[in-house]
Formats: structure tokens, C-alpha cells, sequence
């Protein structure tokens, strides 16, 4: 972006930064209504508009007409280690390196119980309290499983001191889901590996959103979500990362037919599969992968540095006008200010969140809530408008100054988003 | 059915026998092509023609228009257990039982893990041969995984005699895959519990293809395929069951959020939801369970004895024909006589069964093939026809006799169905 922003801000200059956007095109490949202000891309990603007749030829044709034959005329079989090659160009990942299996949760447990197999003399997962749940959630899991793990949770400026000679796994989320601060990958992931344990990022809150690039980072283990900025759609399938190097090492603990070696002749003896494969339990949940790979296949078309300049863009006007408009009713900035050390997300904390954003939300912005105090909002690169976050502020300045967020329907708790 | 069979069946009998049968309306509720012979339901089944439209709007109306809002609003954050308490009435179990999540052999993992934690004393891990891979796979697993556990397999005429004080679980599947052949889940699941041990029944072969009756049958842990007889689609969710007695007795050990007591307050501690949401791990597959969900729709409608007697009734045929026709040709049927002890599935073996099915396939008679010499065939009760039977046969036999199956084109292998 070559323009030079003015003093003070206005929307004009938004639809300037609009009209000279490299991604804009991209926002015409989505269903995008034009009056809603979306900024949960971070919670669930928008529809891609290819996607609708890609599911009507899987359902129609492939499987309605083909039925079994799907599995190879349509190459059902292979889409998981196909769509996970896809996902390692767009992650900075080897050939072979990535899977597109099951839920996050169900690879966090995958990939982090291998590791701790791997690594026995080295019981101990170290981890930040601040984690995403279900990462602290699946690393409870595992130590109830196995007696001799143990989980150890530190603040994340005490991560590095903490990587003593019992860790066997350093388990952290790349882009925290409330403040939207990332971590330095690739310095913790090398401090990781020079105290002896190995690193599983999950990469939910970053893919898509920001470039990454694993390999130069030296990450060995990920996972990531495919239904946030990924925009595979509610509950899509998500991915696991293990690099070449470890594949002899680490075993996947979740057995299943189609991570054998040679699933049709049914043997009785389980023999891992080469390769990325053996990390398949259960059969490939074809749709779920069919809508990824749509949305996948668009990212690959974006230039890396664009994704990156927009997301740092979006986020850096939304932080101006943050600061302009908004701190006056309360506001407070908790998302790092240097676009390097944050994700495509920036939240707000006010003591009043919970209501601010329903009242939001009946206005037609998009952001989620997060206990105790935080507004959410992600500003998914592809598909946001500078506009957006203009209107978006607006109206939160709006509905602070008229006090709308006083309204008691507001109040009423549940889940929002 | 009160008709009398002729002493020789005629395809006029089969006419006559589709024109009497009174599930013969759910035939056109699936998208079935009149040309084709499929008898491959219990590997995937057919498309429910309500199927397509459900999906159009989950995905352009709940997802593109409703975003986010979806999880709440479209009922999509329940949906595993809405969809598990639908599932439940079809198997006789009760509600909050049953879940519909992630795959076969993953659910089987959680599952039997949970029953082995629980019995701490009890470590083996009873099963047979021939159980499907994925279970002997799983079991393979988990000992691998928890050192004090091990994997005893045996005969299934064995099977009562094995159940000695160290097996804490009994792991079988109802239905055998490569035979057809049905094992006495009631009489097997007491004789685990008289022993002391857990049952986990594998119901991928039976659930919708022959009735079950969990609570009559005593079952009290069971996991089931969507994709087969319930027609869900390929790679369709799985369900799992664990009987309310005992859901405070096991625990989930692959925790994630959604298992969670109370998911969007984001807690540090891990504290697993009361009833059969702690089975729960990621995020839902919300297209999977909105396809299922279709399809489960239809069978509530089904009289289970109609079900009963239609699958007991196509087999028959079936075997009858094979006798006639099909013996002097070197097939040998290999599923009980008793339509009691088997399946909706009948086997033939043929030590040139694999080019045969695959000239089979070529005619458009679609069965599938077993290793090393198993013709396998499913007959879906809601749209199998009677003709479907008869032609089926009459095409098996004119490609033996014709020696169409020594075409070099149908002897390489491969994945065939």
C-alpha cells in the first residue's frame, strides 16, 4: 500500500484503502451481504460461492450416481492426504507432511500423546494457562491416561525458563483466541527442540489469517482448524502437521483401517501406513473435505505478502480508530500494537462487553465476546472491507454513547456467537 | 408377507414380491437409477433424495446467510445429541444415550479406553480374528498405549470361555463383515457382565439393516457407522452409545471443549459435561450430522418389524437363488441359513471371486469383494428390490458361464469398491 494516511481519519479515506486493495477481487468469490459488518471470520468463516455447486456435484453426482464407486473414480480415498498437501503450500509445509483428519481436538490428542510416547524419559507438557480450552483440555485428557504425564501451565514470559529436562511437549496456540497476541514460533519452537522436547502448535487462529511458513520456522507438529479463517464451513474437518524428520518417530495411538498400510485386504495385524497416511483413523468425512478444499483452493491464489499487508492493515486501522473513537467510552486496547506480534484479530476490553456486543450484534456488526471482558473481533483478509471496520467502530461508538447496550434484552447471558 | 413361494422361483415371483412389499414406498425416497443392481448399501449407502435440499440450505441459508449466528440459531450446537436421541429410538436405547460424533474408530477408541480405565484390574481386551480391522486396530492401539493392557483374541466359538477375570472389556462387532453372520449380542453381553467385564458392540453392519433393541439386549456400550446401511453419506459421523449406568462410571479421555460442563466460559479446568455430551470432543460436523439426520428422519418412519422381516426376506431369496443357480457354479453361500443369526448381507465364496465381482460390476450388479475369496452383498431394506435380486443372480451366472470374468481387464487388483 503506497498511500499516505491522513491525520485524522475519516471514511473516505476507508474507501479509499478499499479501492486500492490487491485482495479485493477475493470478496466477490464469498456470499457477502453488504449490510452486515462481519468480523467473526475468526469464529466461522464466510461461504465461499463455489462452494454450494461443488457440494451439489459431491452429493448429487458423485455419490448419488457413483455411490461406492466415489471412493476411487472420485477420489474420495485420497482427498485427505490431497487437501493436506494443498494445506502445506499454504502453510509452508513439505509434500506428505499434512493431514486433513478429524477435529482439532481429536489431533491436538492424536499428535500430542505420540510425542509424549516418543519422548518417555520427558513426562511433562508444558503449556500456558492462558490456552485455547480444548488444548488444556485434551493435555488433562492425556495425563489422566497416562500416569506418568503430567502437565505443567506457566505464564508465557515464563515459558522459555520453564523447558527443563522433564518436558517432553511444549503445547501452545500460535494467535491467542482472546487478545489476538502471537507467539514468536519460531524462537520458542528452537528452544523447545534445544532443550530436548518438541513443539505442537495449533495453528487455528493463524491460517489463513496470517502467512506462516513451517518449515522455515522449524516447526515439526501443528494442527489447525479448517472453519475459521480457512472457511471450510461449520465444523469442518481440520488438519495435523508432522514433519517428515519425526514420521518414523511418532505413532499415531488412534488405530484405524484407513492408517494402514494396505487397507483393503482387511489384515488382522495393524502395520502403519508410510507417510502422513497412518495418521487416518476412520474413514475421510468427504463433504466436510470437499467445502475445504473449495476454500483452500482459493487461498492458494493469493499471494503470501498481500494476506499479510491486509491483515496488519485491517487490524492497524481498526486499532487507530480504536484508540480515536472509542477509548473516550471505556475501551481499552489489549491486542499488541505491532502488527508482527499479533494475528488478524484485535480485541477490546469494557466492563460492559457482554451487552456492547449483543447490542452490536442487533446492528448488524459481527464480533463474538469472550469471558470476562473481551470483544472479539477477527478481520478474516480476504473478504473484509475497510469500510467494515469504519462502520463497525461507528456503531460501537453509538451504542456506548446512546447507551443502547442499557437495554436489558442485552444483559440476558448465553452464548452469543 | 402371507404369500406362498413357488417351487420355483421365477423373476414373475420377485415381481410379484416387490409388488406386496409394504416398504416398497421408500424405494422412491431414495435417488435410485433403475438400471443398477445395487447390493452395496452396507458399504455405502444410497442418497435420500430430501438430502440435497437440506444441504442447499445449511449452506446457503444457515451458513452464508446466518453465519456464526448458526450455532445457536440453526440448532447446529446440538445437533450431536438431537441427532444421537433420534438414533436412539432406532437401536432401543434411551435418550441423552447416544451422541453423533466424529468416526467409527475413533468413537471405539474413546470408548473402549474409557471402559479399560474403568477397570483397572481387568486388562485384557477380549475379541476374535475376524472382528472388522478398525476395532482390531483400535484394540492394537490402546495397548500400545497403556502398558498393563493387553489384546487376547479368540475363536468366537471361544469367545464365552475366554471371558475369564481379566477381561475388562469384550470387543465384537454385531454383524461380520466378511460373513454376514449375526452373534447373540444379548446372550454375549450378559455372559461379559456375569464375567465382570464391559461389552462394546460394533453396530456398523446392523443399524439399519436388522432391528436392534439395546435396552431388551442389556447392551450398554456401543458405537455405530453413518455412512452404510444409514445412508449419511461418505464419511458420514458416527454415533456412540454409553448407557446412562454408566456414564458416570467412564470418562472421555479424548477431552476437548464441546465435552466441556459449560463450553463458552472458556474455563482453565476441565470439567466433562454431565450426561452423554462429555463424549464430546471438537466441534461437530455440521454438514455430516445435517445429511444423517436426513436419512435417520426416514427410518423413524419404518415399522421395525417391516424392516425385520424385509431383510430376512431378500437374504432369503438370495441364498435360495444361490443354491439353484449359482451352486453348480463353484459359488458356496458362507452365511448362516437362519435368517436370525445373520445380517441384511449374504457372502459367497469363489476362489475366482475377485475378477468375477469385478465383472460383475462392469454389468452393473454392484456387490463388493473380501479378501481372499468373499462376494459380498448387502440388501438395504428401504430400496433394495426383489428384481434386484433375481437380475443380480442371472447376471453372476451368465458371467460364469460365459467366462467373462477371464477377461485380463477384471483379474487387476486394487481397490475395487
Amino acid at each position: 500500500m503506497t498511500l499516505t494516511p491522513p491525520d485524522v481519519i475519516d471514511r473516505a479515506w476507508c474507501v479509499e484503502l478499499d479501492a486500492h486493495d490487491p485482495l479485493a477481487r477475493f470478496r466477490d468469490r464469498f456470499d457477502c451481504d453488504d449490510d452486515l459488518m462481519y468480523l467473526d471470520g475468526n469464529s466461522l468463516g464466510r461461504l465461499p460461492r463455489a462452494t454450494p455447486q461443488r457440494l451439489r456435484t459431491l452429493v448429487e453426482q458423485e455419490w448419488g450416481r457413483g455411490l461406492v464407486r466415489g471412493w476411487t473414480e472420485s477420489g474420495w480415498m485420497h482427498s485427505p492426504r490431497r487437501l493436506g498437501d494443498k494445506i502445506a503450500r499454504l502453510i509452508g509445509a513439505g509434500e506428505d507432511e499434512v493431514l486433513v483428519t478429524d477435529t482439532t481436538s481429536v489431533d491436538i490428542f492424536k499428535v500430542a500423546t505420540a510425542a509424549l510416547m516418543a519422548r518417555p524419559q520427558r513426562p511433562v507438557i508444558l503449556t500456558e494457562p492462558g490456552n485455547f480450552p480444548t488444548d488444556l483440555y485434551s493435555a488433562s485428557g492425556i495425563a489422566a491416561l497416562l500416569p506418568h504425564v503430567s502437565v505443567r501451565r506457566v505464564q508465557r514470559h515464563e515459558l522459555r525458563d520453564a523447558l527443563d529436562a522433564g518436558v517432553g511437549l511444549l503445547l501452545l496456540t500460535h494467535v491467542d483466541f482472546r487478545t489476538g497476541e502471537r507467539h514468536d514460533m519460531r524462537g520458542l519452537t528452537a528452544a523447545a527442540r534445544d532443550a530436548g522436547a518438541l513443539a505442537l502448535w495449533d495453528l487455528s487462529h493463524s491460517t489463513g489469517a496470517i502467512p506462516l511458513d513451517l518449515a522455515r520456522d522449524g516447526v515439526e507438529l501443528a494442527v489447525g482448524c479448517g472453519y475459521k479463517y480457512l472457511n471450510g464451513g461449520p465444523g469442518a474437518p481440520a488438519f495435523l502437521h508432522v514433519t517428515r524428520a519425526l514420521q518414523h518417530e511418532l505413532a499415531n495411538p488412534v488405530r484405524g483401517w484407513l492408517g494402514h498400510e494396505s487397507p483393503f485386504t482387511f489384515e488382522t495385524e495393524y502395520r502403519a501406513a508410510s507417510g502422513i497416511r497412518q495418521w487416518l483413523s476412520g474413514s475421510p468425512p468427504v463433504m466436510g473435505i470437499a467445502a475445504l478444499e473449495v476454500a483452500v483452493d482459493m487461498f492458494l491464489e493469493v499471494e503470501r505478502h498481500s494476506l499479510a499487508e491486509k491483515a496488519a492493515s485491517l487490524t492497524e486501522l481498526f486499532i487507530r480508530l480504536a484508540d480515536a473513537r472509542l477509548a473516550a467510552h471505556g475501551f481499552e486496547v489489549i491486542t499488541p500494537r505491532e502488527p508482527e506480534r499479533r494475528g488478524a484479530q484485535v480485541s477490546l476490553r469494557h466492563d460492559q462487553g457482554y451487552p456492547i456486543m449483543r447490542a452490536l450484534i442487533a446492528r448488524g456488526a459481527i464480533g463474538d465476546f469472550r469471558d470476562p471482558d473481551v470483544c472479539r473481533f477477527g478481520f478474516a483478509p480476504l473478504y473484509t472491507r475497510y469500510i467494515d471496520v469504519w462502520d463497525a467502530v461507528e456503531h460501537m461508538a453509538e451504542v456506548v454513547s446512546g447507551g443502547e447496550h442499557r437495554n436489558p434484552e442485552h444483559a440476558q447471558r448465553g452464548f452469543i456467537t
